[in-house]
């Protein structure tokens, strides 16, 4: 049994909702959340400088002593995964090959619809991993950009929600998808308005539930589960303006945030 | 009379409203416009960092030989104006201050809107700004964090857009505000929409249109028109992915954008 943390980091708030699941399944875990806000948005940086990021958040939560780390961000996740398994001698797991897998595994008719941010859909990672698991599949990535913003003023279930989901998920219907990868971590917050507009034939996949599934079974077989039954410890630490996460980030969590720390990560 | 071009720089695409204004007030003039799409948003960046970007992005514009130089980011113009003007011996001009001016002098009641990004409002430049010119106007700030998105999508006249607005300047219409300042690049786009909310009794001031007509004003008593009558030459630089600032940027500039390079100044 080990008592050491779960580390998770994202680019800003949304991992938060990676950390619910993640609490969810693991209620007896301590956790330290690290949200990269001052460098947000990652998915527009070059590869190798997401990977230095990566790495810095990485090694910000080595330096906390936690067991393993879960990259919650989807852009550092499809660039920096391997980089980060060179560097670090504990389990790290992403967010994109759990709801991949996931998705090809559900899907009836092997199409699969996928929403995320522009730099998410264009980086094409849901995409081919889907196509690694199931090479007959017809993949359909579109970007919402609206959605976080929407995610972001607590507006998900609002007219302006809804019309902005109708919007950018009809191409979906229309393709006659039966599952759709949510592949941003702020999307999860709007799976009742998105339900709504495409209709109860079509599976959402959470890739943060997938991931707090596969996050168990690894702590399982290493024998890593903190068995102490303690009430668990939370502490969270961002690089920029950290009543932003508080505020936003409560909804996300669903949970008061305290212990949260402002720290500068550029040095390490 | 002096043939050497305008520079406008931006964080982004949205300078390309300023550009547009600029070209409808000065037709003859060569302009040079980098947008420093890499690095974008400035919003969320410290004032250090804000004045050294906004510092490389003037002195890659003073390379290109510009006789002026329009800051035509909001976040850039009210952080780092002074540093620029110590830095640079052109006439340098950002859009905070012509639109605060005439925000002041535009209104009976004294009560003045001002919408703009979430950095922005809370930097409370346009606000202040606005103060010193009228100690008594009562000024209510609005950040509208959707809009950008929206305009990105070309969704200006949509019902999503419609209903967005009404939203975010219910609060504006019930404090009787006179005046509306659109502190955001992206805003001018969507003004018939906002102005549909608002009602015709609500003054709309665009900045981009007020620092259009203080440069005409500059360089005409500084003696620094072209006055060749040529057909003027228009240069577009980004910092990176050049593509979107031209899908993007030609709906903000009505005008196909050719002559688009990518640049690095990072290191200058």
């Amino acid at each position: 049994m080990d008592k050491r943390p779960i580390g998770i980091f994202d680019s800003g708030v949304g991992g938060l909702t990676v950390m619910r699941e993640v609490i969810e399944q693991l209620p007896y875990e301590n956790i330290v959340y690290l949200g990269d806000t001052a460098r947000i948005p990652y998915g527009s940086k070059s590869e190798q400088t997401i990977k230095k990021y990566a790495y810095q958040c990485s090694l910000f939560l080595k330096n906390k002593n936690v067991k393993t780390i879960v990259v919650a961000c989807n852009t550092a996740s499809s660039v920096a995964l391997n980089h980060l398994e060179d560097n670090f001698d504990i389990p790290i797991l992403g967010v994109i090959e759990p709801g991949a897998r996931t998705a090809s595994k559900v899907t009836k008719n092997g199409k699969i619809g996928v929403i995320g941010t522009t730099a998410t859909i264009n980086s094409n990672a849901y995409q081919s991993k889907i196509m690694e698991y199931r090479q007959d599949a017809e993949v359909i990535g579109i970007p919402c950009p609206l959605f976080v913003p929407i995610v972001e003023e607590g507006w998900e279930y609002s007219q302006v929600a809804e019309l902005t989901a109708e919007k950018y998920l009809t191409e979906l219907i229309e393709h006659e998808v039966d599952s759709l990868v949510l592949g941003c971590t702020h999307y999860p917050i709007l799976r009742y308005t998105i339900k709504k507009v495409v209709g109860p034939g079509v599976r959402l996949i959470n890739p943060a539930f997938e991931t707090a599934r596969d996050l168990k079974k690894v702590l399982t077989e290493k024998n890593l589960l903190n068995k102490s039954y303690d009430k668990p410890k939370y502490e969270y630490y961002a690089t920029d303006i950290p009543e932003r996460l508080r505020r936003i980030g409560g909804n996300f969590l669903k949970k008061e945030i305290d212990n949260l720390f402002e720290v500068s990560i550029d040095n390490l």
